[in-house]
């Protein structure tokens, strides 16, 4: 006799709970389908829509014009209604190893792909992804390699007044050694929140691979909310949340500068950490390319890494061409002046050519070459897109704390 | 002069960078909106949708008649069209103080609410929330308390010869201090992972403010993937997603019963814990509780608090009346009968009067009458859903380990 297990009775639960699911007509759609040749089919039963396009980073992307310039937006394209009322869009060329994200418009409404059950928040929207194996997008898979943890974690902040979320990655085996290590502090931009670099940022996969290969050195990855304003993302706070865009209040008691000593000392008494200048690295995409110059700058002598994302190193060269910003920038390059004597191992600037802060990024190193700042410049394709923070980060960490 | 801020520089650059929408006719939608009265509106623009309805917990629920019997399913409600293309619908009544959860219904097709940031992921699907407070809804909500730690993890289990991903809770001040603490093992549904408890399961937000009111002690939760044929949630797995229902293949080395000694294991070496029967603690929702009851009864004097949520203690008194689940049922009742001899403090059942399952809680309870099985009975209002488990969550963990 077969033995019943638990698993069996419940399949059989679920056969019951779910069986008014064939009242409703549902039938199984597969998409995304990754075909053998890495073109990909997208599929959405939608009997009664007008239009169904899918939007995503797979696509060329738009060019808008707007009175601030011409930007990159995310291409769409248009399914074709077939059979049932099911709708496919099947790309024309392969697609490289990447992690893709993409949503649905279905007659102007966004929605995600009720057929794939992989989804990343990204602060206030939540996108379906799906990874091409094969080059890149391996290490960005969960692989089978010791995986570290990823908790998040409550900080005092004494000077914000409040206790913050915070995630933190540990590498694999910090639990179970006597091991001190080097911390790596990673900023999100506007658009984001402590979760931001862990969804579509991939972080925890991405050291996990890197340090499996030898690539990265074990370290510990911090990973804060940078938006004052918060304690946390939305849905985690006692406070009710404030979007960075479109209105709210902004007020907050300190800035994300003034206030990231506290970050500092949280991860410095709380974790086994190696407490120098040379076990120290930030940094951080757009708003957070600009917290890790502006950190960098103001707190002395304190970090050896500098990684500056999709922004300009000095914030006010980015778009504003008034007597304010041109002092901010006077000064900042006083404080650059004083870094650059007090020495550190490596500054990274790293930016898309398609950016809509890559002018800003190159005023900003013509500055800093007027005062022979020594730092670093990658240059890639492409906007101000996830798809290169990841690149960047893949590139970053393995040039830390060697 | 104002000082010039990196908030607002990276405010500019959201200006900038989302200027476009503006291109696209975006304007503010509030929803839902929480009246003073606790009567909540629903919006969603869709001009050239042709019905929109929202479902929710917040609805009272549809009875469906199936093969099986009669069962809830989630209600449903139409919104009206007003100026502009943007949707509406008020509840008739005020809502109690609780955590909803909703999504809206476009054309037929599953959407979720484009204006409201709180979002939480049930294994594959996504949906809005929003709590009333006032009364219950405030023990879910993120309180300016005390917070514990929420870290995802890794661990060996050589009975399934792989790693697996687990979500654990660590109290309060754990990280700061030298004392060990009792553990509870919380274990999903068929429909879950090892997200579902601190998703809309709150187990966060519930311990954080039971310990603060002093109402639960201080204690590690260990919430565990229960799916074995899984190594872990949707994306975040090195081997392909097997859902539980709707076909693929469930092959597993072990059972959930078998491999259990390996989390075990895993939590008192590598946590601070009190390694006896009277500082363990296991519970479950629906498959979890039949998982409890099962683990309960197969490790023999080890746990000294049992919780069964929504589900017969005695598997197969659930649905099935043949000779098989006769045999099962005789079989797991010797394994009771070794159980209360051995003793333990408190074997609880909770249920609500309309899940699906009710009938064979009664029936377990009727065979465990039978041979003076010493456990507790609850019964709620409400059938098989996250409210149940979420108030059950609430008055089960502060009879632990006291």
């Amino acid at each position: 006799m077969k033995r019943i297990t638990i698993l069996g009775m419940a399949l059989l639960m679920c056969t019951i709970l779910f069986a008014q699911q064939a009242l409703w007509g549902d039938e199984t759609i597969v998409s995304p389908e990754i075909h053998e040749d890495n073109t990909v089919t997208f599929r959405l039963r939608a009997p009664k829509a007008v239009k169904v396009e899918v939007t995503g980073d797979f696509l060329a992307p738009q060019k808008i014009e707007t009175q601030f310039g011409k930007f990159d937006m995310p291409g769409r394209v248009e399914l074709k209604e077939g059979e049932k009322g099911v709708w496919e869009y099947t790309t024309p060329e392969p697609l490289a190893s990447e992690l893709y994200s993409y949503t649905f418009i279905v007659d102007g409404l966004q929605m995600n792909d009720p057929a794939n059950v992989a989804m990343i928040r990204d602060v206030a929207s939540v996108t379906n992804v799906f990874i091409i194996s094969g080059d890149r997008g391996d290490l960005y898979k969960v692989k089978d390699v010791p995986h570290g943890t990823v908790a998040r974690r409550w900080y005092d902040s004494p000077t914000l007044k409040e206790q913050r979320r915070i995630t933190i990655y540990t590498p694999p085996g910090y639990e179970n050694s006597k091991q001190t290590y080097p911390v790596f502090y990673l900023l999100h931009g506007s658009g984001g929140d402590e979760e931001a670099w862990i969804a579509l940022g991939r972080t925890a996969q991405i050291m996990d691979n890197l340090i499996a290969q030898g690539k990265a050195k074990p370290m510990i990855v911090v990973m804060p909310n940078g938006h004052t304003q918060n304690a946390a993302a939305p849905g985690e706070s006692a406070r009710e949340y404030k979007p960075a865009m479109g209105g709210g209040q902004r007020e907050a008691v300190a800035s994300m500068e003034d206030s990231f000593g506290d970050i500092i000392n949280f991860v410095e008494t709380n974790y086994r950490v190696k407490k120098n200048k040379a076990n120290r690295a930030i940094a951080g995409l757009s708003m957070g390319g600009m917290h890790s110059s502006a950190i960098s700058a103001q707190y002395a002598n304190t970090f050896n890494y500098i990684g500056v994302f999709s922004a300009p190193p000095i914030a006010t060269m980015m778009a504003r061409n008034n007597e304010e910003s041109a002092k901010y920038a006077a000064e900042f390059v006083k404080k650059l002046q004083v870094q650059q004597k007090n020495g550190f191992t490596l500054y990274w600037i790293a930016c898309g050519n398609t950016d809509f802060l890559y002018q800003g990024v190159l005023d900003s190193m013509k500055k800093m070459d007027e005062i022979s700042f020594d730092y670093t410049y990658r240059e890639s394709d492409g906007g101000h897109i996830w798809r290169n923070w990841r690149i960047y980060l893949t590139e970053f960490a393995p040039m830390l704390f060697k």
